[in-house]
């Protein structure tokens, strides 16, 4: 695609500035993302303005970053990058000959400070204004390979409410509302109380937003529940799931919707605190799965 | 380059998100950064922990700029982008069939308030600690086309003191130390002293400073003098020129050298105030160009 009106050796000269003590992948990774920058330059012609237009925007996205909000990131969302790179992570993990629960991305809110809270604890701390269903979320987490539960897993799981925010955005709500760990019972158990999760926008006053609008895209992410599950001996698993009667599943505005990762919600009988039900099961990989099963 | 093993249709989908009321250029721009970033990831199988480092990159690299420092141009710069950015529009400039001087990037020391200072100043108002050789620079600013000699034109020019600091990375150097802005005369002349300039290197405290370790690259420019000359009816230009005698002309960090850029100080008789001298001229192309001369 590159023109030859351009001097062609500039690219090469860039890369081939890296010195002999540059590690092998950073000489891989750079070199490819030297080119790849150039190429997408030549290939646009871009000019003064626009190349600083991205500059201000790539600075901009860094100065509205801080401990409770990753702009950065957000960016890379828009443009599908984190979910292309979970792809990436579970393809290559997937040597299994069935793939275990598919993976999702980790998204910009989740905090690792979240607390543990015992089995069957209401994580809705701060009632929405607006109303909301209240769900029972319970499961097993699973070895995959044996199919046996696993005790003693955490499972932590994060939610916005039906305000579009998450407790981090919303100074409404209380500290860690709509969070929790859980630590799987003798049985391989976990279970709380939570809200159907509802559609949002992701934020839209930086520059993601302002990528959106350029793009004439729409914010706005599929209902869904982030689970990230953890045991000692076990692959990490981070997860989402979505609710299948969301309208936007086709269209998330960060790609990170999987069919296999699309769940039920159902009525709930004889339960007080909720009318819908969600049973959903989390399988884990061993870290070092034998091959002669 | 792309490998099978990932969804085929990731990309597209989400090039395809673009809404209709897209501008043309930007579903250009935005649909080829897409295609790029994805391959890059593609083709690297990118990590997590590989992709997290660069948005922290970014990040960091938002949060250290300000007013008076782009940190996000320099991440750009050590890739060599500004100067390829600065090389098209060059090339898409240059439609006449003579080259008018070459240009070269702004950098990202230039200020925008530089003070007008009267032909014959000397712009050293801090003399450098270590020493320095002064310079009388004088030269005319031309009219590319007709080579008449362009009286009231701009001529702005910016440099680094012998301790490799511009004045606004430097607490010890007066504001507006080594910048000044001339005017040419009825004649076309400008004229000023400076310091013969030294090598130095980029800021190493930041991203771009990282990113030079991580690829074992030094982090020197070339000794050099910034120019910027604009007047009214004329394409403003900007310029680095390079003093032959520099050990890093080859390898400059930024890759911002062109053969038609460097420069030689020459010794000069008889100028108590100075004892090189250093004539150049400046050629600016009219902002309408008639293709009948």
């Amino acid at each position: 695609m590159t023109t030859p009106r351009f001097d062609p050796r500039f690219t090469e000269n860039v890369i081939n500035a890296m010195g002999p003590n540059t590690s092998p992948r950073i000489r891989q990774v750079m070199g490819s993302l030297i080119r790849h920058v150039h190429d997408f330059a030549r290939e646009n012609e871009l000019t003064v303005d626009e190349w600083m237009a991205g500059v201000k925007l790539l600075n901009w996205a860094g100065q509205m970053s801080d401990d409770k909000r990753n702009e950065g990131q957000l960016v890379c969302d828009v443009l599908g990058l984190e979910s292309l790179v979970d792809e990436i992570t579970f393809t290559l993990a997937g040597e299994a000959k069935d793939a275990p629960t598919a993976t999702a991305i980790l998204g910009p809110f989740f905090r690792a400070d979240t607390p543990y809270r015992p089995n069957g604890t209401d994580i809705v701390l701060t009632k929405p204004k607006g109303g909301g269903e209240m769900v029972f979320m319970h499961g097993h987490v699973i070895d995959f390979r044996t199919k046996k539960p696993l005790a003693g897993a955490d499972v932590e799981v994060w939610q916005a409410s039906t305000n579009g925010l998450y407790e981090q955005q919303d100074p409404e709500q209380a500290e860690h509302n709509l969070r929790g760990k859980f630590k799987t019972d003798e049985e391989g158990r976990y279970y709380f109380y939570c809200l159907r999760p509802t559609p949002y926008p992701i934020p839209n006053d930086g520059p993601s937003g302002k990528l959106l609008t350029l793009m004439d895209r729409h914010p706005f992410r599929p209902a869904h529940i982030h689970i990230l599950a953890t045991k000692e001996g076990y692959r990490p698993l981070t997860t989402q799931i979505f609710d299948r009667q969301d309208k936007y599943l086709d269209n998330d505005s960060v790609f990170a919707v999987k069919d296999s990762l699309i769940v039920d919600f159902v009525p709930l009988k004889n339960d007080p605190h909720a009318s819908l039900e969600l049973e959903y099961d989390v399988k884990l990989v061993a870290d070092a799965v034998s091959n002669d099963v």
